[in-house]
């Protein structure tokens, strides 16, 4: 169980089987650290070309097509003060007749800043000529965009996501979540990036507030446990990620995904497992503005406990 | 401000220009029972046909088009021991690949009974042949049918959906939420039935736990405030609701409506607005089954009174 | 089977089960005109409220629940010269971040004449501040929005389709076409108008080039044969006719009414009814502008007289 | 202007920039082959695992990102006897209550054989145990996938499509037509293959009648010309490509794709571009099958020579 620091050099912009930059034991940890979306450092400083660069591959030893990664989220820490968002609402998050409206926003179509103070636990609007400057919201630093090499040879955009995960932008993949992908390629090869200081559902506004960050994670390997779409866990619930559009596809994968972990690891049947969800499962809406969109079905651990 | 007591005779299966069961005055309470989706009613008798059958309309003096129904849902109470849901999962909410092996689920391709107790607040799977006969869900009583008059003369089923309310099944009209409707009809006419002991996000079953109930709610008037589609609000958030396929579409419609409330009643311009979404909205699913869907867009109440 | 010629007198913006304007036989044949779009009649006045005013309905005698209506369209010819149609790209139909493009082209946010010309054939633009005034194409006329009362006693609006018909906006409508509708009330009630002159496919910029109509068609019956989705054929093809949202849901019922037609009519299994479909089919865009989209599923006829 | 003639001895399953197989000079023709969907070639000999693979990449002189290749498909030739084909329809084209219909379709899950004749210009079903065993369609040979390698250092699979074409499944790509695609990569990179003896629209049982092909081919190079989509044409209509899902997205690429190619090389501005479009674009349904559906969006060439 080493504990390895790694010092990112160079990043990544797709999910696919690049040269891996450390390999790892299964139940390694590792501490790094993440540009933000536009490729700026803890200095705010530009590191590597915008897009979601991500760091790694880290490869973990023994993983191999057909199995299950499992990432630990142990700790997601803004490095830097400055944190900057979109203004505007996408324009595909409202009505098309509501469109036109947007771009009568004055400098909303650019990025506003806001200064992320770990100590009060804030991130205060920064953009002096708002009469929100100063404004602050509570942190809840996430990860946007993380995952392994994508299946059967792609190299796939970090502006997205599937199956490998990706740019999902679920505000949930926060501290102390676990997270679960399908192995694709020898070694999984684990990717991250994309950190936010917050964010609300849906990344409505095209990021969340974007910021650099310290992460610490550590990685396991379930051997021959196929799963086909991403999976976590935190204190209350299991659940399940789809990623497609447009959303009804992401609850159809996701709600496949939880039948199919329900059936296979609870001891329920099929009518069983659609009688609990009926009645007990949660959506969440991870995002609605990258390529792929992204939903997440929750089912509530207390509920399953209760089976056993 | 008078308390009127009213016992349904008939019911209606849409929302349209009906004759009216009862005229109030804005700020009145009404006490009156629903019977459950098949027309069941509390003494588990069939009081008329099956397809959510509305109680109503009440007709509000002085409500006309352009102007918004206030409804406060202020009691939500199962009036009988008996529920019944549905138990497989719908076939468009999994993989379209993975339908065929909801044919297989025996006794899961019909309806299962519930035993509701008030007591301890919980609702008890009554299937003896299952091995979860007996298992309990905490009772969360909802309306999940209930609105006005459709615009244009339309009576709409209610199967479905729309800017008026209907069959929008969400789990968060429960006792103690406001609910605001376009009024678009003389005197509004306001419906409801359909209740629900409790029942997961989506609907993914294609029914709650499905119970008759006695209800209480007042009825008050904004006149002159034209919304275009459902508002809401509850102890910690104010809502707007979107209901249409897709989810995307959905989503579209509750956010434009968000977008509207936030800058005609919060002094937000529109780019302050969509700032604040973008980091601080949440949104729910309503129902994920019925012809049209539904998705609620929120936001936290705290965050807007710090506006002012 | 007598002719009726019918003038109308009044006209109705939902299709439900309004008072029949006149009873007609099976085989019976009906003359009689529609207005256009805006309730402009033949000498361009405004003889009703606008929004797809319908001419009807005409009662079948013997139509019952569970039956099948039988349209032939036999002449849809424009009573004016004057047309007019929307000129812009409906919103919906191109990319959100294009969007914003429509706001800024000028006289183009209003609606333009067209001069339709029965001798020639073709329809020119008359908007003389145009550089293509007077450019012309060819005529096409079809019938935007028709069909039967709605299911379980709804009225729905002609802005909109579904089961029933209504705004499907298919320029397949046309002169020389037999359109199948599923009866849902005591004599069917056949409703008719929304005339174009000609139009696109998806009747993406929202208008054809709107015009009155004398029309001729005739009514019959086919007793105890239940269809789901409006059907229909031409010299070429069989069709069926989906409308929902979104277009891969038009599809899904065109397709699965396609199915059923093949395999109660034309002696095909399912293997080989979608052995035959998925190397032969083909599908029309109807609308992409009305809340219910629209998507036709046409099989050739050539194919299916060599099954016998 | 040189004749290349290839004879590949690999094949790729994703569209990336993979190391080229020949330099080509624009204007230069090639002469190669294809095997099929499932990597059989001209000797029903397995060359190559299955999964769309692809000849190439071709990689054309001075090509740079920014550019369009230009692809004259000139002969698209099955090149054996035997093709195949799925039979049932796939199970997202209906609708999902009727899915376990399919379930019941006994040898209708596997494949069926189908015999080319290129004398008689027919395929002719070859499954014995079939009532329509020798039941022949029409040849119409066409790419099921073709493109260049991907944007942002990307490999996409050749199971799906996107704005650097792929998987489109779109009958109009056949002998005759004239594709443009965006240049992503240095000399383009041009792959093809998936070969159709014929296909419905829709690709609705998830495949053609799979074959390999004798292909030839000329590439030219537009220097300086972006676009956004694959756009083509043929005798009579210029058309655009939409690569996504659900349709309506499909709808929207391809629509302001055509906007694009109207107004800046039309001389069209987006008032009359969208007036003309309304009244007399086509749209075609490419494929309804692979992860990202295909539409096309058409415009009459003859109308466009008018302008001039």
């Amino acid at each position: 169980m080493a504990t390895h620091k790694f010092k990112p050099t160079h990043y990544w912009n797709t999910l696919g089987t690049h040269p891996h930059v450390l390999k790892v034991a299964p139940g390694d940890t590792v501490l790094t650290t993440c540009v933000d979306a536009r490729g700026l450092d803890h200095n705010d400083q530009q590191a590597t070309p915008p897009g979601n660069p991500m760091t790694g591959p880290f490869y973990v030893e023994g993983a191999t097509p057909g199995d299950t990664l499992v990432v630990r989220l142990e700790k997601l820490r803004p490095n830097r003060k400055r944190g900057w968002s979109g203004v505007l609402l996408a324009s595909n998050v409202i009505d098309p007749d509501d469109v036109a409206k947007l771009a009568q926003a004055g400098d909303g179509q650019g990025r506003w800043d806001w200064e992320v103070d770990a100590e009060t636990g804030t991130a205060k609007l920064n953009h002096p000529s708002s009469p929100l400057h100063g404004f602050g919201l509570e942190l809840d630093p996430m990860l946007g965009c993380f995952g392994v090499a994508a299946s059967g040879g792609q190299a796939i955009s970090t502006a997205t996501s599937g199956a490998h995960g990706g740019n999902m932008d679920y505000r949930g993949f926060r501290e102390g979540v676990t997270v679960y992908f399908p192995v694709f390629a020898e070694g999984g090869l684990f990717f991250l990036g994309d950190g936010h200081a917050l964010q609300g559902d849906g990344e409505v506004c095209g990021t969340g507030i974007e910021i650099s960050m310290d992460v610490q994670f550590t990685l396991e390997l379930i051997k021959g446990q196929k799963i086909e779409w991403p999976r976590g866990e935190n204190q209350e619930y299991i659940f399940t990620v789809g990623n497609a559009r447009p959303l009804d596809q992401c609850v159809q994968h996701a709600s496949s995904e939880m039948l199919r972990w329900l059936t296979t690891s609870y001891g329920l049947d099929t009518a069983h497992a659609s009688l609990l969800m009926g009645q007990t499962v949660r959506y969440d809406l991870g995002n609605i503005f990258d390529p792929a969109y992204t939903m997440v079905c929750k089912m509530p651990k207390k509920l399953l406990e209760r089976l056993e």
